[in-house]
């Protein structure tokens, strides 16, 4: 039901001063910024292969994000699996005994729907399902 | 420079635990088992697209993983970028201003070479570089 690795979500305190080492150090092809109002952050992608790198950045204290690097810093916050049908995704994770973090699929960046799993169910992993609209 | 997410290296106490929420739960093909005896750990992989996951378990309390899991929990630990040429990976990564964590390439799992770069200069995402041997 996991197609691919759809992104690596990397919670950071300014997108503008990691573009540098994300872009120009390690080559890779910047895809530009979106802000995620469902998230309250702004975020930008480098494609790497099928996947990309997310930079996560908070536009507000009460932000996921914001709370994340008060606690952590910096860092890998999240993995996100591309799914077909992320009702299917969600369905079977339910009957697997995963919680969802949300009632039914939330808007993401690039017009895609998705939902995490309660990461006390996955090990401490952060594992987001994502589909493509249209998909 | 980097082709692709080769893995996501996630810390965890016991793969015998894991398996059945990869495999069964979220359908990842299982790959198998290997001992890498250079980073102290036992490692089981994923497919997962172009991609893998691979769980890492320590196998001595000296290990690296035995010292993240004591300090963080379980979680996501590393990222690991495909590269063509891990010689001229580590070239540019120190030319842009990238430490890396050994002199040379290390072996890692499924004869692939690999070499970390410092945490620290890439706002605390543990980088692996690997190549596949022959590659």
């Amino acid at each position: 039901m996991l197609t691919k690795i759809d992104h690596i979500g990397i919670a950071v305190h300014s997108i503008d001063e990691k573009i540098p080492l994300y872009r120009d150090v390690l080559g890779l092809e910047f895809l530009g910024e979106e802000e995620v109002s469902s998230q309250k952050v702004r975020v930008a992608f480098f494609k790497i292969g099928e996947s990309m790198i997310e930079l996560l950045e908070p536009t507000a204290d009460e932000s996921p994000i914001a709370k994340f690097l008060a606690k952590n810093g910096e860092g890998i916050h999240h993995l996100a699996a591309g799914v077909d049908d992320i009702d299917k995704a969600r369905a079977r994770a339910a009957e697997g005994g995963l919680r969802l973090l949300s009632d039914k699929p939330l808007d993401g960046a690039h017009g895609k729907l998705i939902s995490f799993v309660h990461p006390k169910d996955t090990g401490s992993v952060l594992l987001e399902f994502t589909q493509r609209s249209g998909d």
